[in-house]
């Protein structure tokens, strides 16, 4: 069970109200790479984990991200106060409000209008938090890669920000948050390469066949190579062409074995549906460009 | 620019019409960790990219996906094939369509009565496919790692799908695909540990107070140790309670400094919603709950 | 800041597996009337709450609602559990695999396939979770009745899934659950009343010759009368027909004044765009009706 | 049936053109406060009401809610007609267009070149409405509250854009819209308490354990009381610690009994996966940190 | 303004309780071919429309459209009827009412759980209506297009569900509404064609150099040639390969001029993540692969 | 199978940085009209055809909007590049970042800060792709519709687009991509008017009392007439009022069938949620505006 001590996990001093800069900082709180998304991964995970050591991991961490959600929740609420008590009590004219709201730019208006300044489940173009966001799919192997590249993801996202932050209360606590994604990255690998193996994910091998080759599908000025085509890893470079297509040795067809009645009920509809290439005919797109007549 | 080749990468063969194994397959088709998802994660990377070795290791791999997607929608259609036709054509009694439709079971009906039996842009469950599928941020030692994952979880689901398919055609095909994802994962790898440095990613480092702490946030019976917080990587263990937050030493509380007028009006509001903890008013509850008198 | 204690809010017994039930219950974890959307709901609004005894309120129950969601995502995970093992490590045939995963029924097949068994932010139909289902506006009058209603409704999600469920451990931790939503909509009600004022929501009075007039706008056999449109709260029932349209007296029209330019701008827009409603054309319907002639 | 007579229910007068503030008032064509997911809310109420008199008002508010949809989206096209004449005609520059979608700031630009100025089914921040916003759930003592809860958000959204208008007709038309908000409110606290018994909602009691208890689960400055945990309907308030944890005088663990098979199953997918807390391994992270070698 | 008669537009006559074609009929009430979408459509496109014509038929077939969407939501709402009560008063066991709501099939337990019996905006598949099915953009040449296509795709899914619909009652109101979208489209077409003229569509002409070519993108064996590709309306066939790639002549590369700073910027952010092709590093599989030692 | 060329359809050449240029390009990258929706809207279409010359005509056009959505992609990345070096570097102070973020405007940011500069799977508002947006359906009468309609949508879209841009060779690539979507409706349209009868879509008559019926539904000051309504194709107006309403003779309402325990269960159900008519009960919204006593 949760438990919440009302003291921040980080003190948050804003210097001034932003509602602009409160907006870039949804990113933070309801967007894609977010602390509610982030809670919820490793939440998720650790509920359905069946060894003890990640489980436990995964709860430290998720209930630290809900108190990061806390953090820049309440950094956003702070940028907003002072403008969400002028729209509420309108203490201002109508004329000074509007050019108030439209001045505080980029999506900072959807923020004032529909969810009186307040941290809404939102990213900064006001798109509502998505549980796709989560990607969490209840296998090790994939999930810690997923909980290290979204650590990773966070932590720019978090660089970016501070980039564009003047205030020094807000940068600070934004500088925190970014660290501690470093620091749960960390754990997310040390957790990752505890495990005995881990690579290929999962518990199916591979068609040897197919997992040392790599294929060239793009090619002209521009084409390289590197260690992700050739050495260690990969035997065979294959350009896929009329030469080797399909790589099966197949005809390359897609088919399917129909029973009696689907293949009359596929012909009926096939001939239903049939175009005919021998005829040139008049179209919609001929009708709108001739003047027809009016009606006599 | 691209171009298509009409034989497809691997030749699919399907045994018999089945729209159950078609929905489910439609997971890899417009789902979150389907090919889709993943010709655009590596496509619109591509786009941006500033170093040549990696662009044309996204292209290349860009243009492979699709031509898995063009793979697992043609397993889609060939699957349902048959159950189109019936459909379309009406050669059976109603009775006997709802029967069957009802009767294939899972999501296969969304697939019947809205696509007409064509794969569409949308997972097992009948969700449009979403562009917050894709996690591509625009920076290669967070994206390289969104790309390692993305190729682990795709493996997965391969393999969860490989587990449940008794076509022999089918499983060599989804066979096919679920190998090529381990051999992408590989030139993932080596593409991000090309780099001089990616790791913490990005450009600005962590404060270094926080990078090597620990928070034990879950406790109590349950509670582990590992490498993810203790060891080599992390120098302190922190118990978030009375005595140690914030972790900042200030005093945890969210502040603001308004504007005069953000002041006054922030008050108004304030006094305007204020609560009364002094009376225990009767409430809606209350009214709900008690018999009223009909009016005289 | 949030602490979490191993030990669940409510103890978590389920007899078997039974995946189906679990699906039914991801209506509460990342459902619409669920325990994500309740914790979420109280949490943001907590976060720019101005009124301290409101503050410690929202965020109490916030907190309660996570630990719920703890609950009902342990339950989900408890009854999947053995599907789990058993597609993961493919310990039978492919066959049975594939008609224990369609006799399971409703949407199990998405967790089972995408997500692994794991509880998902997605609602009893594979829906995933969204941000807009938490309705907070940052007006307590507004917000505090949205509560309770997010009360209620989740009350009777809960009373639906107690009514399909047999499992006894299940039943006891739904009825827990639901009960608890009972006592949280008594607080939400204890809280609306405690202010001073408020209805109407908000800061602005209605307009005195509309609040209390009923618009009778649907008539014929049915028509009736109640509280609802007569009595106490309504001076006035119109029905709006040729005699009272507009209610304002003005002229019923939609009009702007338009810039010399814009105007001369419209009016090429409207005469590029004008029908001719004296032309009876032929048109693409007649030309997909009529068979027309192979070319020569 | 519905029938639709060509007066507005209030006549709109719009003064000059106004892109930034059409785009504001979408919050109430396409957004979740908004006319069409109020229409809806009563409209799919009414079609399953059993109750005569409810039905007969869900239907009358849901049909005038259209009419406000006609209202508000008339705002709409007025505020945008001249920006979309010159948009479509160019009769300006480029430079001079371009400027004068930026400068009209907020997202108008969305209307502008996805939708030619016309109202669209979307809110101020370009998110299309959703099914989503609609909150019916087919009970009364529900679905009243949540009705009552609605008209209570939509009255504080059109405040708020009355707060930043200037143009005298929009603001009048605003004013009727969000007035009768109130009137419909009315109605529906009429309606609900109408009925016998209205709480608990729904049909089953709560668990007599918890109802009247409080969860006393965010502490420390800033704990407050109030009626909402104490007083005539709190019995008790629990602080959630080791020593109450969980309240069921269980265990406070998640179990589930498995059968033979699945056992088995479970134990192979946890071996498979564990983690060996003894070792301290080299990470992705250490390789990351560490400059490798050219191959040879 | 609307109005609303409580006599539907075509009688709903309904046999007996059927929850699985309820959901199935869903599609047409909040599916992306439905109803609602249908009205919303041409209800948008009529507030923006300059042509008194086309803005009249507008109306009448959005009012229609409306009468439609409560023609199928009273099916829904009527063949939901027996299982809403049965599942709201519990007057069954819960064995026998957990088998009855996964013996009902598809997707009707979302319908059931979630939203008690009642018509809802979502499709079969529990999918929420999104705003997003409405592609009306403000332009007559193009939005009648879509008025055509959407009229013809609501047939085609009337005409899917009647295949699979035996209660009489149904299937005549499902026989009107489909003949209702081929009277429509009807309308729409003569629309269409008495502009003078609607192709190209909009404003501006195609480049010559490019209107009359067909670009040959997909080759091999079953590569076919008809009026689509050749004859009038095309007068050259390309093959993008090599020789003509780029069309205009150019290098077929994306360039932009940056700034001083910028071009500094681009640079250093190029180097930092720079691969180095010639380095083939041990990566995160191999760690993955290799047993590691424990921490001794 | 798919296959790459290096060089773009067209060359891209941009003169400089412009962020928010690139975000309203993004309408036709992830946009509901853009180029992803059109690749995949033909390449679903494709796999599941059963005719060889559309079949082939849709891999070609599929395929070459796929390398449309390159160049539309590259035009954004390089209006991008030099913003997101800025950015990544920040060579800029904060606060210039801050106000060159802030002045690039309409939703620039979200490009900026969330995707780092390359081209996202989102919209203009940055709504992210939906698979919603791709309306095939598996039947070519309704689908060459529906990409028609779909190809004037995007040739106005690219309209909108080429009236605001400056840069000559930003507007020469969008030129020639609004006149592939002439070249493509042109081919739509012959695919359609070879079928040998393409109207009524599909396979079922319409019911021939309803077919040439024109409903007259909104009325008033603006009723016209047309050819939409009257002439060739329309037998008969009506006014849909108690005189014929419904059109089927019947009594206009819905009705279905109960069995025993059906009935006797919504007649419960009915019971326990009845209002009553003759109550005019004291509310929530009277103990809203009252004011209560505090506790003693």
């Amino acid at each position: 069970m949760f438990n919440h001590n009302k003291r921040l996990q980080y003190t948050v001093r804003v210097s001034e109200t932003n509602p602009a800069l409160a907006n870039l900082l949804l990113e933070q709180f309801g967007g894609p790479q977010g602390e509610l998304a982030a809670a919820m991964r490793y939440f998720t995970q650790a509920l359905a984990e069946e060894d003890a050591g990640r489980k436990d991991m995964l709860l430290d961490i998720a209930t630290e991200e809900l108190s990061h959600l806390e953090v820049i929740g309440s950094l956003v609420a702070m940028l907003n106060r002072g403008a969400k008590g002028r729209l509420a009590e309108a203490i201002d004219s109508e004329a000074e409000l509007f050019r108030s709201l439209q001045g505080a730019g980029n999506d900072s208006h959807v923020t004032q209008v529909l969810f009186g300044g307040g941290p809404a489940l939102i990213n900064s173009a006001g798109v509502p938090f998505s549980g796709a966001y989560v990607d969490s799919i209840g296998e090790p192997t994939a999930d810690l890669r997923s909980n290290i590249a979204a650590e990773a993801r966070a932590k720019i996202v978090y660089e970016r920000l501070i980039h564009v932050t003047e205030d020094p209360g807000v940068k600070d606590a934004l500088t925190f948050l970014m660290t501690r994604e470093i620091a749960h990255q960390k754990s997310f690998e040390k957790a990752l390469y505890s495990m005995d193996k881990s690579f290929p994910p999962g518990k199916l091998p591979g068609d040897p066949q197919f997992t040392d080759v790599y294929v060239n599908a793009s090619r002209g000025e521009g084409d390289t190579t590197g260690p992700w085509c050739e050495g260690k890893d990969f035997s065979k470079v294959i350009v896929p062409d009329d030469d080797n297509l399909p790589v099966d040795g197949g005809d390359g067809l897609a088919s399917v074995t129909l029973a009696g009645k689907e293949k009359q009920a596929v012909e009926a509809f096939a001939v239903r549906g049939a175009s005919d290439p021998a005829r040139d005919p008049i179209t919609g797109a001929d009708l709108g460009t001739l003047q027809q007549e009016p009606k006599e």
